[in-house]
């Protein structure tokens, strides 16, 4: 069926160039495209239109912040330019997404630096590729007394883990730590795996 | 975590105006609103300024063909304007996507109707909601011979087909067909539902 819309001819160009367009997305495919396609024609025209602007202007207008390289609407992102926030503590994420779980968090009140991926020599992702000169900068200015390294356990994360701590090593006086792993809240301890209860057994806590 | 965008007060308004966009769509929550967006960083300006303009043109231009109620650029769709077209022959649909479905076989060379649903009284469907007047007027034109009944075999598909049967019964000179029903071709019967492989016996073909 993904080759449906392409085999016919006979279909209306509007419909031809949306579904194509949608289909460009990822996890899209064309019969997800004509679905979504359909769903635009259950909303008025001007709250499609302003979709339309959204995302025109999204990709045209966003920045990356010069700090920490959040994305941002001026060269500075709104966590950057909060003088609420503990500017001696970085937390160092993967991608934008996950600098947001934390916020959601509501607990974290130091500024981010979002790595824009991890090293991955299958994917071709060098440590140049990565915005990591920009936190050594960050960290070399002086104000930094803490790390936080919230990297994703797969091995390119585990790499990238241990390229900046050898990085880091540079900077005896900053602290550089790793979010905790363990059992989440509400896992069932039957279905989570061997290595991460592993991991938990060996830094259990004294109550 | 479906409310994270919401939470965060220090996010980008580009990115929080192309989230809630993103999240309108069906199927598409807030974290892959967020993923989808990410995406779009990764393409070229220009082309996410022409998947803007396709959105917005798709809205506001697209029209039903005011014979069979097909999507259309014009008034009137192609395979209506088509003149190679078998029009004693009208298969009727749900929706457009099924007329997609079958005009993908090439094997179909007649007319089509696309009836914009089914009849469900629980979701306040009724037959007024849907082209079945339209319908009418075609065959009381006169050049129907043949309408194949092409509807899915739900409950609210049922009853919109004997719906259908019934309203058809004033135009006895038109044969009323449905679509066969059996086993697909490379479905394994040890996972094919009872009543597809009742109905699949009883409509044994001699060979």
């Amino acid at each position: 069926m993904l080759h449906v819309t392409h085999k016919i001819k006979k279909m209306s160009k509007l419909l031809q160039d949306i579904t194509s367009e949608f289909a460009k997305l990822p996890g899209i495919g064309r019969r997800t495209a004509m679905r979504l396609s359909m769903h635009l024609l259950r909303l008025d025209t001007d709250s499609v239109a302003s979709m339309a602007r959204s995302i025109e202007r999204f990709r045209r207008d966003i920045k990356h912040c010069r700090h920490c390289n959040n994305l941002s609407d001026e060269e500075v992102c709104p966590i950057c330019m909060d003088s609420d926030r503990d500017r001696t503590t970085i937390c160092v994420v993967e991608q934008v997404a996950d600098l947001f779980s934390i916020e959601a968090t509501q607990q974290y009140r130091g500024l981010y630096h979002v790595l824009g991926g991890v090293i991955s020599p299958m994917q071709g992702v060098a440590p140049s590729d990565l915005k990591i000169d920009l936190l050594m900068e960050r960290i070399a200015a002086g104000d930094v007394r803490e790390v936080i390294l919230a990297i994703s356990t797969s091995v390119e994360g585990e790499t990238t883990l241990f390229y900046l701590m050898n990085r880091l090593r540079q900077y005896p006086d900053v602290k550089v730590t790793s979010i905790a792993r363990g059992i989440g809240f509400g896992d069932e301890l039957e279905y989570v795996d061997e290595l991460t209860i592993t991991h938990a057994i060996m830094n259990r806590r004294e109550l």
